[in-house]
Formats: structure tokens, C-alpha cells, sequence
């Protein structure tokens, strides 16, 4: 940062920051004033614009993320949030080898536009691929696949609400490459969970291998097809068996630390109350994370920066979370930055009042899940904040988390979720073309405005939620 | 080819080659029906199919383009052509390096995606950027780029027949790289020659450097922006100078041989008069050149096909051209497939009637550029054939081949183009994304319905088209 960056950093944190004052509307009132005035703002674009621009990719663990991390937290202060420190944690990284390849050596060679999965092990092989077109067919067959290539083409459903991928990613990229390993084979390939047709692959974390997995990888969905096509002609008896050739280079670094970024705004008559909100401050490699997740916890923070610009101060403590590594899985006694975060403040979690993560891109809030309450009038005033934004609110209240704060939902912490469009959210996610221009300002404002409401309607109120029973303890 | 694949062909062979008739309808009416039975055909989507899965990319020069060129060749004879056979031409290639990699290292260090230009030079260099934001900037510059990297950010206008890459391809990625190196830079980017956002670098010749150039790379519209941004941050005070660090390691192999198709459909009355349709073999090596331009060359086969698959003989000869090496720039002495076979069909010029190329793509024909013809009848007659297909015929008679088409103009060939809609055309052109996901099977048999109408209108009628002025020998 210069010299002259800092002074006009200190002179916008003087006109971010007037003397916060009592609100004079009604919660309900005031909630429409920052609705309204959020549609106009741009607040979370540019700090997507800003926070990408300036770190690029923040991979989990990394040296990127810690100093996002660190400006963030700066940022936040000047922004006049009351507190904004970067909390850190151990944390086991993973990161992609330089110059991986994949191709088809036989009987058609080319190159495939193909990624190593998050936590997979490096590894150079050559081999024969036995391909199947869902993963049903893989688990249902007795083909022999020792010593080969075992690959998975099976596409992924689109849906507003990504059921799609919840139903592929859990089998087939989290468990894949260890059912595939564990029959013999000496690779894993998977058509990337997309929904759409252009040549990216898409990132993603498979089970922690430890070093001792098989290489596994994940290629374009047009490279997926083209297989298939091959796979047909083979059948046909047109075309000999498909080789495969793949080289990761993938290293697991030794044990270093990933960060969490928590700033408040304190609750003027309750502050020992707290409300927490947030997305995740780590991205995959490949892109810049703008779409995951700097818009999530952009959100987050327009969300509260619009109670700051408006000068008003929350009856209750509003407490943003940037969470560190989300999207890397862990091994044993690691863990996410919503692990850590929950650990760190379990004792806390009784005195959270609820809890609001964004992490499902930058396209417009079109259902809201609200927590179970007593107070009747609660879901009449959000069905009277959101529906002029096109969202309707769902009948049953929520009963989990979100990525980062379902543990806290099993610490007994009440959540909801502004549920965005989600149709064209696995277009882009995870891949290269993760970038700024993926987001239209237009569609994030709509949701910064819905979180602005919201979140009044929460921390500007006395209303109470319903605790879900606390879980067994996460490991 | 294994022997079942072999006799599949031959069967296919005896399937798709009747004995060819003499016509029984009038030429208009036999354009009419092979134009709407093109409709439904599919020949040039399988074509693409086919080509793409088998070969992938066919660079320039390459073992895989010679090797596509051969398949071609049988796949044609196969298919019911009198000839097919593979012309051969030295030719001077240029191979991209394995590991190629453009950074920016300061202020905020990040990869970019990036590619180098077609005929550049290898080298490693970091340095700082002079960023223009156009052309115009640069040249009306007088800033010291001694020692730096020159940064072009021009963006490329979207229209429907393609003037903005005209208008940005001859200065800047032509020229760009030596202008320049003769300002004293060491190094040369551009935003590619695109009309799309996603994270995709567009491959493409700059001027033919024999390695006495510096490099010069190609990124993506979204690092472009990227780079605007820190750019602007720059202009504010807001950022350090930006530094780039790039690698190319480019090699220019031997000089070695490219090849061009060529086969013909004898012609029952008039066999030495020949009309010349075609489109290019060769791909840029990113994609695997689905719509650049093996749809190009597919629609010439379909048209031609069309007509072989209604057991009609034409009065004169088609002959369909696959032109090698269409994509490279080249050094003195050497030249493209259609500089090639301009020069080694010379002689045959007098007898050429009509030369037709496809080399925009596989959206749909929007406009027709006819050659002028004293045959009043002629215009009437396309005018019916081509307005239900949504085609408007241009007033101006053509005053142009195309790629590889207007060597043969510059020898006296009337040519004609029917003009494809090239809106989406410069969205993935030359990228890794030029796929056969990118075509619309629809779109692609509109093509060929009007090329197949056209087509006959020329070899199975006796009109015939002023010829042009030949030009001064091109070198």
C-alpha cells in the first residue's frame, strides 16, 4: 500500500464512519430504507472488483489468502466496522502441479482440458480407460478395471436450486477416485460437474488422499463428450481401446495456517448478542473466485456497510465472517475455516442469535428458508420486505446450515438462507472463467438489498428463533 | 482402420455412389429440391463430428493435419467422388511451447491466461508494461517503451459480418509485435480478438518473425479487464507500475511439407469446366477447429455430397478443395494451402467458372454475394432459391475471393460467398473452446441447403460469370 493509498483510505473510513446513531424508523420501516437504498449501491461488485483484482486467485492456505485476509480486515476498519481481526488456524494445504496434462494416446490422440482434483495425488500413467456413462454403472459392473483408467462421464442435472450437484459430486468426485482405487485402478477421470458446454474443467476437492491415492482428475464437458463419441465408435467395434495419459504434479506442503476474518459492528442495547453472517474468503486456483465467493461474503459485508452508511447502529452485535478454506477437504484433526471458526467460539453460540452464509454465486435471491420462530409477525413483515424483490418465502423453516455455518447449526445456532439462482451458477463455478465478469452488478444488488432487510429485521429487532438441538459434537 | 471399419466404408461406398444420372428437372427446380432435402440432412455435422473426435486439433504443417488430410481423401472416394487425392507443398511451421505461462508479478501477482501469436518468438522476459487502451493510443505515443512490455487493450467490435476483426487483426496482431520490438520493447500483449468475456486467450498469426522477434501473447477479454482495472488503479495512484513476466517457448521445426485435398465429381457435359468449392483442413492447435473450419470445409463436402446422394451428375466438374495450412503466416518462398494450389493449378484458371469458400463459421447464411453475370435470369433465379432460407442477396456483385479463394479471383476466378452470420463467430474462434459443442446441427444444414442450390445453379446449369481482371502476379 503507498503512502497516498493509506491517506485515502483514512479519509474514506472518516466518511464511512459517521457517529452511529439510534434508529429513529420503525425495524420494519428502516428495513425497506436499506432495501431500497442497496438496490442502487454496487456495494458488494466493488469489493468483488477490489478483492479480485488485487489477489487474483486465494487458494486455501495460501499466502494469497492470508494477505486477502489481512486487506480485508483493514478494509473493514475503514469502513468503520467497530473490529475486524484475521484469526488463524493449522491448516493442510494441497496445491496443483505446474504443468499437468491429460490426452488420449489411442486411438484418436489429443489433449484433453482436464484439472487435478483438490487433495488427489500426484502421479504420471499411462493406461487403458474403461469408460462408463454414469456412476450406477461403474458401482453395478464387474469389469476388471485393474491396472486401468477408470472414467466416469456421467453429466450433470441444471437446476435453479443445484440439486444437480449435491447428487453428482457427493459419489462421483468425493468418492470416486477411492472406489476407483480401491478396485485396482491406476487413474480416475470424471466429466466435471458443469452444466454447461464450454472447454473448462472444473475444479474440486475429493477425499483427502494423503499422497496415497491415485492421480484423478476432472475434464471439460465438451472433452467428456468427445470421449463418449470414441466410446461409441468402440462399441461399434470402429475404434480400438482408449488410452489415457495423465501427469499431476500435485504436492501436499507441509502443515502451515489458513485464516478467518471476523469484524463487528456492536449491538447497542444487547452487543453480547450476536448475529453472524458471512461467505468464504478462499477461492479455488483456477479463476479468481469472484463467483465463489467473493460475492458471498461481499454480500455479507455491503449487508452491514449499508446499516454503516446509513448511520444507524443494531440493537445486536453484527458480527461478518470471512471463512478461510472452504474449499479444500481436510484430514483428521484439520479442518475448514467454518470448523475452526466454530471451535474457536463454541462458547459464544448460545448468545448467537442466528446465522446467514452466501455462498451460491451472484445471480438474485429467489426463495428465502427463515428460521422456525414463536413470533407470528416475523414471517409476515420479511414476506412484506421480500416479496417486492421477486422471493418467495418457503413454508418449512430451515433445518441446516450453509457450507461454513452448519456446524454452527449443530452447535444449536438457528440459520436461514437467502436462496439465489443457482441455474446457471455450475456454468463457471470452479473453472478459469471464475472471474468479475461473470457477475451482472444489477442481479448482487438485489441481493444485498434482501440481506439488508434481513439482517435489520434481526439485528435491529428483539425477535428470537427457535434453537435447533444441538448435534453431536462435529469432530 | 481396423478390417471392419475398412469393409463398413466399402459397403457404405457402394451404398452412396448409384450410378449417376443425367437430371430430369429443370436446374432451378433440382436446386430446389436438393436445397430443401439438405435441411434435414445432418452430412456436414457428421462430417465435423467425425473429423474432430478422430484428429482433434490439425495445426498448420502437422503430422495430424497431413493425417486428416489422407483420411479425407479415402473418406471422399468412399463417399462417391470420381477423385480424391492429397497434393503435397513444403511448408515452414511454427509449434507453441509446451509450458508457455503469462503473469503479471507487480503490483498484485497473478497468472493471466494467455497464448502466444502464430509465428512469434520464444523467449522469457520480465519487465514493465506500457498499457494502451488502443491502438491509436500507442502509435500517437511517444512514451519510452525501451525495455518494456507493450500492453494493447483494445477491444473488438461484434457484428454480424465481422468488420471488427478486420479492423483490429491487420494492426495490431499483425503488425503489433514488430512495431513494437522497433520502438525498442521487449515484449508485446494483446487483448485478444474477441467478442466474447470468458476466460478464453484466441490464438492467431502475427507477421512471420524466424525467431528474431520478441514474444508477443494473446490473453483473454476478463484479463484484459483485469488489467484495465489495475491500470486505471495506476492512473489513481491507487497502484505501482504493473510488471508482466512471460514465457514462450515457440519453436519453428525444419522446413517440412503441409497438403491440400482435392477431389472432383466429373462433369457429363462440360468435364474441364470446373466450379472450385471448399473450405480448410487446418485448425489452430487450442481448439480441435470445429467451427475453424472444419465446418467450412464439411459444408463444400455436404453440398457436393447432396448431390451425389440424388444420383445426379452434374454438367460440369466439382471439385472440392480442403486447403492445408490456411491459419500460419509464413516466410518469403512459402505460402497457405490456397497460395499453394492457386500456384499449382495456374494452367487451369481459363477453366475455373466459379470459386466458393466457407470460412466463418456454422451459423446460418445471412447474405449472398453473387459474382456478375450478363445472365439476367441468374439473379431472379437465386433470388427464389435463397429468400425462403432467409438469405438476402447483396446488390454488389462480389469484388473478392475469400481466405483461400482470393488467389484464385487475383487470377481471374469469379468467386462468391455465401456470408454466414458471424455475430457469436469471434466468440470462440481460435480458442480451446472451438469444439463441436460450439455447432447447431439446424444451423449448419441451413448452410448447406443454400450452398447445395447455389451450387447447382452453377455446375448443373451453363451460366456463366464476368471474369475478373486477373491481378499482377501475387508473389
Amino acid at each position: 500500500m503507498k503512502a497516498i493509498a493509506a491517506g485515502l483510505l483514512a479519509a474514506l473510513a472518516l466518511a464511512a464512519a459517521p457517529a452511529l446513531a439510534k434508529p429513529v424508523l420503525t425495524p420494519e420501516a428502516q428495513a425497506g430504507v436499506l432495501r431500497d437504498d442497496a438496490l442502487q449501491s454496487n456495494a458488494a461488485y466493488q469489493w468483488v472488483s477490489d478483492i479480485t483484482t488485487r489477489f487474483g486467485a486465494r487458494p486455501a492456505g495460501s499466502a494469497k489468502e492470508r494477505a486477502a485476509g489481512e486487506w480485508a480486515a483493514a478494509r473493514l476498519k475503514a469502513m468503520g466496522f467497530d473490529t475486524a481481526v484475521v484469526e488463524s488456524f493449522p491448516y493442510h494445504a494441497w496445491v496443483r502441479g505446474a504443468n499437468d496434462s491429460i490426452e488420449i494416446t489411442g486411438p484418436f490422440p489429443q489433449k484433453l482440458a482436464g484439472v487435478a482434483l483438490g487433495g488427489s495425488t500426484a502421479g504420471e500413467v499411462e493406461a487403458e480407460a474403461v469408460i462408463f456413462d454414469s456412476w450406477q454403472a461403474f458401482v453395478d459392473s464387474t469389469a476388471d478395471v485393474t491396472g486401468k483408467i477408470v472414467v466416469i462421464l456421467q453429466p450433470m442435472a441444471r437446476s435453479t436450486a443445484g440439486e444437480g450437484y449435491g447428487a453428482t459430486s457427493g459419489p462421483i468426485r468425493w468418492a470416486g477416485p477411492m472406489a476407483a482405487q480401491k478396485r485396482g485402478a491406476v487413474g480416475f477421470v470424471m466429466r466435471s460437474l458443469s452444466t454447461d458446454d464450454h472447454r473448462f474443467p472444473h475444479a474440486g476437492a475429493t477425499n483427502w488422499s494423503d499422497g496415497k491415492g491415485i492421480p484423478a482428475m476432472a475434464i471439460s464437458s465438451p472433452d467428456a463428450e468427445q470421449l463418449g463419441r470414441i466410446s461409441a465408435m468402440q462399441r461399434k467395434g470402429e475404434a480400438g481401446p482408449v488410452k489415457i495419459h495423465m501427469t499431476s504434479g500435485a504436492v501436499f506442503p507441509p502443515v502451515g495456517t489458513s485464516v478467518n476474518v471476523v469484524a463487528e459492528i456492536k449491538g447497542s442495547e444487547h452487543p453480547e448478542q450476536v448475529v453472524v453472517i458471512g461467505g468464504h474468503l478462499d477461492s479455488w486456483d483456477l479463476g479468481t473466485g469472484a463467483i465463489d465467493d467473493a460475492a458471498g461474503h461481499a454480500i455479507a459485508i455491503a449487508a452491514a456497510k449499508s446499516i454503516l452508511d446509513h448511520g444507524l447502529r443494531p440493537k445486536r452485535t453484527i458480527r461478518v465472517v470471512l471463512w478461510g478454506s472452504e474449499e479444500m477437504s481436510q484430514p483428521e484433526g484439520f479442518g475448514s475455516g467454518g470448523f475452526n471458526y466454530a471451535r474457536a467460539h463454541a462458547a459464544e453460540a448460545p448468545n448467537m442469535v442466528a446465522a446467514m452464509e452466501a455462498d451460491f454465486g451472484a445471480d438474485k435471491v429467489i426463495t428465502a428458508t427463515l428460521p422456525a420462530t414463536a413470533d407470528a409477525a416475523y414471517g409476515k413483515t420479511m414476506n412484506r420486505l421480500l416479496t417486492p424483490l421477486g422471493i418467495a418465502i418457503k413454508r418449512e423453516p430451515s433445518t441446516e446450515g450453509d457450507s461454513d455455518t452448519d456446524v454452527l447449526y449443530n452447535l444449536g445456532v438457528p440459520c436461514l438462507t437467502l436462496n439465489q439462482d443457482g441455474y446457471d451458477y455450475f456454468n463457471t463455478h470452479h473453472t478459469p472463467d471464475d472471474v468479475l465478469d461473470r457477475i451482472h452488478p444489477e442481479n448482487l444488488n438485489q441481493v444485498v438489498a434482501a440481506w439488508s432487510a434481513t439482517l435489520w429485521m434481526i439485528a435491529g429487532s428483539d425477535v428470537t428463533f427457535t434453537r435447533p438441538e444441538p448435534a453431536k459434537a462435529e469432530k
